[in-house]
Order: C-alpha cells, then sequence, then structure tokens
C-alpha cells in the first residue's frame, strides 16, 4: 500500500495527480493533495478521488511530487515541510528547476532521511492528460528504481545521471527548442523577404533534413495562424535557456550558439511581452525583418 | 511519348535517373543518359534500360534534368548544350544551386525558348532509391504543372514561388539543419561535462520539444556511434550555408544565429576537414569543449 | 597646373572639394565642381573660389574626385559623364563603396583610358575641414603615386592594396566600428543593471584595455547625453556592415562576431529608424534589457 | 603614521607594493609584505625597504592590499588571516575579482570589524612600475575616501559603485577587450584573404572609427610580429569573460555579442593553449580562416 502525494495542481500537476489517484483507487493506495489555493485540492479531491490534506498529513507519504514553476516555490515548500517530513520518504520534483537548487535541496532533505530526485516533465499538458509524459531522472540509481513502479503519469521515464542531471537536460532541451524556433523563425523571414510562400516551405523543409519540432508543430500551429496560444510562456522559456546559460558557465563550456541565443530570448522576452506564448519571440524576429510571418 | 534525358549520375542521380527510366519503360518514353564520365553513362544504360547518348542527342530530349554539385557546374553544362537545345523544352535542375544562378540561367534559357525550373531535392541517397524524393520547385505555376506528371523519382513534390524560390528554400533548409546540428552537438558537449549520460539524454531529448532531425537521427547514428559515414560533405554543408548568408545579404535580413552558424560551419570545414562527413564538424564543438560526444 | 574636379558637395564633400579650391588658387590650378543640387555647386563657387561647371566640361579635369552616398550614385555619374571623359585622366572615388563595384567601375573608366582608384575617407566632418581626412587607397601603386600630391584635404594618405582594396578596408573598419559600439553598449546596459554608475564606468574602461573609439568618444558624447545627434545615419552603418558580410562572403571566411553583429545592425536600423545617428542603435540595446544609458 | 601591507609580490604587485615602500620611507610609515613562496617577500624587502612578515604580524596593518589570480586565493587568504585581523582595518582587494566573491567576503569581513573594498587593477606592468594604475573601487564612498590617500601605485582611480562593483566594471572592461580584440582578428583575416597588407590596414584603421586599444596596440605589437609575449594569460581573460557572462546571468542580461565572444575565448583557450598570451587566441581565428596575420 503506497500514499503518494501531490503539490501544485496546474496545468500539468493536476491531471498528472489525478492519474495517481486513479492507480491508487485501483491498487488500493492512497493519494494526497496539497495546492497553495485550497480550493483547487478540493476540487481535485472531489473531481479524480485524491484527498486534500494539511502540510503535516501530506509530509507523511511515501513520494511526495511537486510540480511547480521555478525552484524557488520548491525551495519555499521545503521550507514549509521541513518540520513534518518523515524519514524514509522520496521527494521527486518534477518542476523545470534549476541543477543548483537541486544539489542544494538534496542535501538539504538528505540531512530528514529523505530522498531527493529532480524528474522533470515533457510532453505538454497533452501527455499530463494522457498520463504519458516524458519522465528524466537526476539522482541514485537504486532511488530511481524504487520511485519507477509508483509513475501512474509517466511514459518515457529514463535515469540520465546523478542529482541535478534531469534538470540539466530539461535545460538544454529547453535551450535546444529555443534555437530551433527561433533559427527557423529566421529561415522563414528571409524566405518571406524574397516572397516565398512559407506554408509550402515549411511542408518541404518538413520532409527534409532541416526539420524539428519547431518546425513540424510550433510554427504552423501557432506562428503562421497567428494563433500564438499561451500555453508555454516566453517567460518561462527564456528563463530555462539563462538555466542552460548557468550550466554553461560552471562547464566554462564553449556553445556559442546557445549562448547567443539565451540573449536574443532574453531581449524577446522585454520587447514583446514575457506572458505571451513562447511562440511569440518570433514577433522581435519579424520587427528586425520588417515582414509578417503568414 | 516524353523523352526523359538526366545528367549527372551520381550518388543521387543515379537511382533518380533509374526511376524515370522505368517509367519510360512502363509508358512507352525514352530516357537518355549522359555522365562527364561516359562509363558511368554506359553502366546505367546496361543496368537500367537508359540510352548512354552524345549531348546533341541529349538536347532534343523534352524535360532535361540535371543533378550536379553546384551551380557552376551547371553553368558549364549550359555552356557546352546552348547549341543544341531544342526549343520548347524544359530544363529541371536538381542541383542544390543558387537562387542568383536560377535567375542568369533562366534568363538565358528563355532567349533559346527553353524553360528553366529549379527544383532541388532532399532525402538522401535512401529516397533516391526508392523513387520519393522530395522536391521543391521554383518557376512558372504553368511549367510547374508541366513536367509534374513526368517526376517518376518524385514524392512530396512543392511549388514554392517564383525562379531562384526552390533554391532558396533547400538553402535555408540546409542552414537550417546545420544550426540544430550544431546547436545540439554543442548542448550534448555542455551535458557530457556535467557528466549525464548522453545516450539518455538523446532518449529524452527525442520525446520532447528540443527535438530535430539532427537529434533524432544523425547525431546518434553517425556522432555518438563515431563512424560520421560521408554521405554528405562537410564542405557541401558549409557552401550551403553560405548560399542562405548570400540571401541574407541580398534582403539585407537579420538573422543573427543563421549567420554566426554560418561563421561556425566555414571555421570548422577548414578546421576539420571539408571532405568528411557534415556531421564531422561536432568535432571542432569537441575540441572547444575539451569532451567526446560518445 | 593641375585641374582638379569634384562631385558631391556634401557635409564631407563640400570642406574637401574647400580645401581643394584653397590649393588651385595657391598654386595657379583650377578646382571644377558639380552638385546634383545645382544651387550648391554655385555657392561653393562663391564661397571658395572652385568652378561649378557642366559635367560636359568637368570631364576634362586632370583628377576627378567624387563623394556620394554609395556606389549606385556613382554607377549613376559614370553613366552620364562616360560620353565626356578625357582619357588619361584619373578617376579617385572618395565614396564608402563596394569593392565589386570598385572593380566593374575600374574596368569600364580602363575601356576608356581613364584610372580608377577608390580612396575612401575617414575622419568625419570635422577632418574635412581640417583638411587631414584619412584616406585608404586601393589601385595600381603608380596611378597613387599620381594623384598623391594632390590630395589638399588628405591627412594620413595609405596605399592598401589593389583595385576595391580602399573600399574593403574601409567596410571592415566601419563593421568594427558597429562591433565596438553594440558591445560597449551591451557591456554598460550589464552595468547599468548592477547598478554601476557609467560615467565612472567608462572613465576607468578608457583608461585600461577595454578602449576604443566608441568608448572614448561616441558613448560619451552621443549616448549618455542623450543627443543621438545625426552625423553619420544609422542606415548606412547598417548598410557598411551588409559591405563586410559581402567580402566574407566571397572569401567564405569565418567571421562570427562581424557576422552577427552585421545582423543586429540591421535589425536595430528597421526596429529603431535608419535616418537616426548610427548610435541610437543602441536603443535597441536598451530595449532588449530594460535600462536606460545615461 | 600608516602601516600598509601587501599580499601576492607578482608581475603587478610586486612593483605596487614598491611604490607603498617609497612612500612609506618618504612619509614615516611602514609597509609590511607577505608572498606565498616566501622567498620573494624577503627579496622585495631587501630591494625595496618594506619589511617581510608573518600573517599574524601582517593582519595588525591599517591598510592591506591583495592582488592574487582569482577570487580563490582571495578566499584562501582570508580563511588563513581570519583569526588574526584588526577591527577597524581597511581590506583593498586589487584583484580581477568575481562581484560575488566581493559581497561574501564583504560580510565575512564585516562581522569582525574589517572593510573590504574591490579594488582591481589595469595599465599592466608598465602601470605598476610607473605607479599610476587605474584602479576602480567597489564600496561604501566613506571607506573609499579612508584608503585613497594611500594609494601610492595609483593613477587614475575611480569610485564606480558599491561592493562588487569594481570586479563587476573590470570584468566588462577586459570582456570588451575580448571583443575588439578577436574582432579585429577577424576583420584582418577577412582582408588578408583578400590580399590587402595587413600593416597599412591596421595603420588606417587607426586613425579611423574602428580603432581600440586592440587595433592600436596589441595587435601590431604581438600578433602581426608573431611574438605574442605573455604577459596576460589566455586563460586569464577566457576567465574574465566567464565573470562577465556571470554577471550577464544574474541580471538576466541580453547581450548576444559579449556571450557568443566569451564562448568562442573558452573554445580558443582549450584549442591553443590558456598558458599563452591572450592574444594568441587569434591563432583559432586563423584555423578558422586559413590564413596567418602578419
Amino acid at each position: 500500500m503506497t500514499t503518494t502525494a501531490f503539490i501544485g495542481l496546474g496545468a500539468m500537476g493536476g491531471p498528472m495527480a489525478a492519474h495517481l489517484a486513479r492507480a491508487a483507487e485501483a491498487g488500493g493506495g492512497r493519494t494526497l493533495v496539497w495546492n497553495r489555493t485550497a480550493a483547487k485540492a478540493q476540487a481535485h479531491a472531489a473531481q479524480y478521488g485524491s484527498e486534500a490534506v494539511s502540510l503535516p498529513e501530506l509530509a507523511q507519504a511515501d513520494i511526495l511530487f511537486t510540480c511547480l514553476p521555478t525552484s524557488a516555490e520548491v525551495d519555499a515548500m521545503l521550507g514549509e515541510l521541513r518540520p513534518h517530513l518523515r524519514a524514509g520518504m522520496y521527494w521527486v520534483d518534477c518542476t523545470s528547476g534549476h541543477p543548483d537548487a537541486a544539489l542544494r535541496q538534496h542535501a538539504a532533505l538528505a540531512e530528514l532521511g529523505v530522498k531527493f530526485l529532480d524528474a522533470p516533465v515533457s510532453g505538454g499538458t497533452k501527455a499530463a492528460e494522457a498520463g504519458n509524459v516524458t519522465m528524466m531522472f537526476g539522482g541514485a540509481a537504486q532511488d530511481f528504481e524504487a520511485v519507477r513502479p509508483h509513475l501512474a503519469f509517466g511514459g518515457r521515464v529514463v535515469h540520465v545521471g546523478s542529482v541535478g542531471a534531469g534538470f540539466a537536460v530539461k535545460a538544454i532541451n529547453n535551450a535546444l527548442l529555443a534555437v530551433n524556433l527561433w533559427a527557423t523563425g529566421e529561415g522563414l523571414a528571409v524566405l518571406a523577404q524574397g516572397g516565398v510562400n512559407l506554408g509550402a516551405a515549411l511542408e518541404v523543409i518538413n520532409a527534409s533534413s532541416g526539420r524539428s519540432n519547431a518546425s513540424e508543430n510550433l510554427i504552423p500551429q501557432r506562428v503562421l495562424t497567428r494563433t500564438f496560444p499561451a500555453t508555454f510562456a516566453l517567460g518561462l522559456l527564456a528563463k530555462d535557456t539563462g538555466i542552460a546559460s548557468d550550466l554553461i558557465g560552471q562547464h566554462k563550456s564553449s556553445a556559442p550558439v546557445l549562448a547567443q541565443t539565451a540573449a536574443l530570448w532574453r531581449g524577446a522576452s522585454r520587447v514583446i511581452d514575457p506572458q505571451e506564448d513562447h511562440t511569440a519571440a518570433l514577433k522581435l524576429i519579424e520587427q528586425m525583418n520588417g515582414v509578417t510571418l503568414t
């Protein structure tokens, strides 16, 4: 009988916790939930059969999942939970957090006998709802093996290295998203200036060697349609490129393309709007080129 | 009864012309072939049922295809064929050529009553053999429609704009390939410096938003295996990023990431080796970071 | 007795031609002037003792100087003057022109027996008025020696290479100006975000290894004062970085920093205003960083 | 009667401390010196009239200067000196240190009643010997005023902001040095490919708007001569560009040119040699362009 707990019932966390509750119901365990806005937890309990509990009660779970905007919110939760956490439990942080924070949080929890794993997710809300998010784990192999059977919301689940490695891979993944998206925007701006039909250009690029998730999905669905649906904020992707830059600084890496792109995303976040969808960064490319990508 | 002709029986052109010959056999037409190395044409004829002919004879075809290393070789062929070309024929250039050359060649051929279309291909030798290369056409819509039924080696066939637009889209596609490949190499170098397992990292990236053709195919198959099979030369991709840079210059585009990446590829071509496979450019990233991507 | 002629009596050309007229008066020669706006030529003649003449008359000079916005205007003048030019004369083009244009103009003039030298100038209006502009000559050594004694407006006068080399050096000089100015703007934006006093920071930078003409003169005089006096247009400097990019393309150079900076200047020219002073490009850096450089 | 102390008698620190000793002799004070290699301190005392003392004795000075390779060595000294430091004294750190270290060291010393100022220097060994190094101070204004009369080795001495600001300005200065040097190297590589005489090109650039300390001094004296005298190591300048990158990360700045250049310097440090002179970084530009800058 395993008791899981979940903090952070947002667009990703809500459906992820629902999968835990469903599995608990099937398997005889319990799923405890908590949210800074208490009503969200109560609604989740009512809808999915989880239990909305207090933090001290939640801190008695076998596995605690967190899914928050940044590592700063995880630090805050750790402060509140510290007096209550049960030795021997696991804390699996699904936030797109900072590798430095993972090391710090791991050390602080180790003093309490709590095992920390960083396990950011990808796939967006669609995968969260389908219960097959991709998970990249940093931490001890035996801790990974211990929690693995209880990842009811997980699809592809991969152990990528020691503590912090999960966050590192997530940061690099998002930095690559930022590069691919920006570069494809530049390429389309050049073609637009030359009078090329962008839909036709994307059709062939997507059947050719220059294709990426950005060219196949994001730009045709969000940019050429001029909808820019705000599912992943420009400011958050700019933050993630900053985490990648921090990694680059720590390892004294030579990564000129990632470094330049991080700078451009920060600029776009300020010139456009950090709250807009991340694909709206291409509006800065449009301004710098005097074209609209349609 | 259509007579097609094909010049340039290389790794791509050979199997493409074979598909023309097969279609001619089925439909009652003819396929003429020519290669600078005459033995190649004779072998092609023997193996696929095409006809190895002289240039004056070849110049009487209904549709002439060229598939050569660069626009310079196409210019040379145009010079040799000029006295013989039949008014009313079509010249479809499948070279990864230069948009400026397309305009020049189009104008020169128009004086002879020959219609020029730029139609670079993608998909590599696998698609050429399967007869489903992607084709991006620049030229007049009615010329495109006229040749379309005769593209026996084509899969996805798209008309992207006026003369030169095909070459432009191909150059941008290859520039995006260059960016995606280089940036993914940088990202993996950073992760390697942090002790992350690169195979595991690629597995999650390829199930996440940062994926591209580079991360899904090229790097796992050619770089992490250390095989770097020379199917597409580093020097040729550096040339293609140069064509993209020329387009950027002509349109006075602001494309900092494409511009930076073109510079790095030229550097890699000199420091590594222009004859090596294009993926070997990542060896320069390795040198600049003191790691090996395995 | 030498007759000099001058086309293009703008902010630079006007005072340069005045020095020629002064030298002619002292030495017994003549100075002919022409301007697209005829009144400018007449005013120059009245003020400085030059002679406002027709193009056919001007084409009989021993040495013809041109000082125009771009090579396109020089091409236009060459077209108008072609029927009148005197064999054996010298054409010294002080425009910040394009190396390709120099080769083309040199060849066209050689057919008429006219010797062409590209000789762009630097030092700004102050040096033009003082009669000590820096001149960088491209062309044959003996042609350079022939015109050298007649450069009444010249200060440092250097022969840098064959035809086009003067324009090439000028383009690279201006590209370096663009880099130094942009990078110093970035550095000051970072310091401003950290609450550092920018005037004090520039004082020490200008006594240290990071100093440049941009940090010593342009930024303290034009940016920190918020005056941005429009003496050299942002759009013209963006054009010059484009000429440098063309050179990079021709030589297949690997110049990632020059390439990136050219892209950013083109973007700044569009987002800010091509008519503003070149230092106003730093307003884009301000927008991308949420600070004002004061 | 002021007692000054100096730790770190290297190529910069040795002559700086000598100026302190000379001033003490003239004014009736004392100058204490210490070096990790004790013989250096004894030789300094013998030559300049300073006093080689133990760390506990040195810790009784009124003003303690440190001049060490990086902030890590300053941290180590702080650890050793902590039990001995006299409340009320000043610690002036002339290292090219890290702004984060300054904040940390300032806080640690404040607990002991010791006032910390970061005061990196510039001007090289020539200025150290002449006793006119440029100094950029971060710290409280009254602390700056208190130490100001005792800077016998200082020339231009500027208070640029609060604790850490001195290190920040130094890092940005060195980042600008790195940009100007690299970009000028690129520009000269392009000109060399075009057959331009580089000495002549530098002569006109240095009389024009693109000039910088790099073009006026470093490249003609160290690169074109192929001497690359190792006075400031490539690895140390790469470290300084890394400090600038850290500042950029902290302020979430958008500084694409500084970011790219930092990446290229790290790459050059690995591909060439971190022990070579910083100007030897241009050998990577040479490799990437197939030219030698002579």
